[in-house]
């Protein structure tokens, strides 16, 4: 019968406790959030959200068609003016999705007899990046420079080595300043994804790229997403105005797909406005990782020292983590739960994220309910 | 240097008359449109656009994760519910884009060992699909159930079919119910993105599929998505609980994507019901698509039979093609220009829209003026 197997897998994940179920949440949740990546808390902002309703009621509920064909507005451009200028970078695009920035940078950059050298713990949008493009993949060591240099060492023609900027699962930031050594000795193009470091690394939240020095730099491309610290949808590409012609012209996630929705797109313009007025935000979202990390250690937790504003937390099981999370849950607080497959190593954690705007009572509040939930 | 190999193509495309560029539009575009997907002309509907705005304020302005972390909401699973209703699909999952919901439904249902037969006309999101997933693909000459039939008798093992239901560059129609008779005298499964179907085809705009007798079938899943004749942005996957179940589990661009923006989820859940009220929307845009092409005909172009609310008209080259669009757009028309390599046989084409509000007098004016402009 079509479709047969899928129920014998369904046993296997059944069996191994690994099913995912959807738990649709109501509007206003009772629970503390240290869940989402809304890092600096402004998806429910008055001003994100009148970004996005004043966005629709001008624009259009879709941007109806490609960016190529009748889905460019004058407010996508706008965003991207206000993108690149923001980062320091020299031109940017904007995507219906982090994900879909990540499979057009990847796979324009890296034509037939391309070297990709990829970071082993990237986000699962950049290693599909990598099987969609046309040259060749290379998987080196995690936030491993030397190994990177050696990959690069043996290739011929373009090149390009991809990680993400902070890591999604254990937070830990990749050592860019480094990696765009070794990108620059061979010549070759550096790619990174700074989902979790536009709005909390940075000068004021520039991120990461701005931070290690490699804002402009014309052998550096960087992918955001909007739907983090920016409380939207979308993604976008930034680097060199050529790089970005290259994408409109080459990217298949950019010309075969709907441009972002207005409301989208107005949401993250006013998320970047507000954090432009108030800088302060991307280091109040750290200074919160710092105190939740102090704390769970503390209470004698393993924890990963937090680089940006993810703290992860180990698990001794998946059934444990999913045990742990659920305990959170029943107390009052969401937290994330990775397990196999969604961790590159298979070791099963909580995920916890700070918020900006998260109070020393209830970062005292998440950490005693995560201690005494404990497995 | 990095990026260097892209000046070349970029060269490369100048000479052959084939860059591409970003023409963002005013809000209130003084241009007849015929370029947008807009089938229904609800993206800019008053309830629509409310939709949006009031679900930004209910909901915030992003989903702020993962539909397995913080991503699901209420309002997500309200649409699921009407989707699959209004298709008569057993279960739906809403997805961040249209692009997204079929790279999960060809990845996650071609699993190693599998064989994935492909219409050659695809869209290049199902084609990234057949790409990125672990089975083997076999392209079959276009909307030919022999060819698929002799695909799949080679086969052991797994096996699905994918093609569009209706072909977005020339409007035609897959003959589906054919295409499930093949699949199902092998046991393979039918996969059919029903993104220019919905809303426009079946009784009440319920799609090809609903149309074809297919609705509910357990061998058959259908993507749509919520960015043209919804109006919004977004897409979903529709079939067995049982499917839905699994890429819920499964696939990549679900799991690992921030989940709908909230707007985009209200516009669409908004254009839904106001089709089920108005149930003639889907008749009519089918219709004007018949007055375009009757009109195009008596002037002599050669456009291709519509048979949902894509009109195809020929160009001679692709130089042509874009000066025929340009001469359009200068007496107030806007119409799609789809040339190499957007399109899968290299012909280059006007892609025209026919939309349920066009009065006569624009369908009129429409066909005088691509007659007055034909290179
Ligand atoms: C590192 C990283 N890159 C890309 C993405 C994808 O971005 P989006 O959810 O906006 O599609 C995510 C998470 O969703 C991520 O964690
Ligand atoms: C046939 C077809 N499938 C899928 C898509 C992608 O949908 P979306 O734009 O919502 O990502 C498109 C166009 O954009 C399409 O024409």
């Amino acid at each position: 019968m079509a479709f047969g197997w899928i129920d014998e897998q369904a046993r296997l994940r059944r069996r191994a406790g690994l099913v995912r179920t959807l738990r649709p949440r109501p509007a206003v949740s009772p629970l503390l959030d240290l869940a989402s990546n809304d890092y600096l808390g402004l998806a429910h902002h008055p001003e994100v959200t009148e970004g996005a309703a004043r966005a629709a009621r001008v624009w259009g509920g879709g941007s109806t068609g490609s960016r190529l064909v009748t889905g460019s507005t004058e407010l996508h451009a706008e965003l991207e003016q206000e993108l690149a200028d923001f980062c320091g970078a020299e031109a940017a695009l904007v995507f219906s999705s982090g994900y879909a920035a990540n499979l057009a940078a990847v796979t324009a950059l890296a034509p037939h007899g391309s070297l990709i050298v990829s970071d082993a713990g990237n986000h699962a949008s950049l290693i599909d990046g990598c099987r969609l493009a046309r040259g060749t993949t290379q998987v080196v060591a995690h936030a491993d420079p030397e190994a990177v240099r050696k990959a690069l060492h043996t290739h011929e023609g373009p090149a390009i080595t991809v990680s993400d900027t902070v890591f999604s699962v254990d937070g830990d930031a990749a050592p860019l300043a480094a990696l765009a050594e070794a990108c620059r000795e061979h010549g070759a193009g550096l790619v990174v994804d700074d989902a979790h470091g536009l709005g909390v690394l940075g000068d004021g939240g520039r991120g990461a790229p701005h931070a290690a020095g490699l804002a402009g730099a014309d052998d550096v491309v960087v992918t955001v997403t909007l739907s983090k610290s920016l409380g939207s949808q979308g993604g976008a590409v930034l680097g060199p105005a050529r790089v970005i012609d290259h994408l409109v012209n080459a990217a298949r996630t950019f010309i075969f797909d709907t441009g972002l929705a207005p409301a989208a797109a107005g949401a993250a313009l006013s998320a970047l406005r507000l954090l432009r007025r108030d800088p302060e935000r991307a280091a109040r979202a750290r200074a919160v990782a710092g105190e939740l990390y102090a704390g769970l250690t503390a209470a004698g937790l393993e924890a990963v020292r937090p680089d940006a504003a993810v703290v992860s937390v180990r698990a001794p099981s998946p059934e444990d983590a999913v045990r742990w999370a659920a305990g959170c849950r029943a107390a009052g607080l969401a937290v994330g739960c990775f397990r196999p497959p969604s961790v590159p190593d298979g070791i099963s954690r909580l995920r916890l994220t700070a918020r900006a705007d998260l109070t020393g009572e209830q970062i005292e509040r998440a950490v005693r309910l995560i201690g005494e939930t404990r497995p």
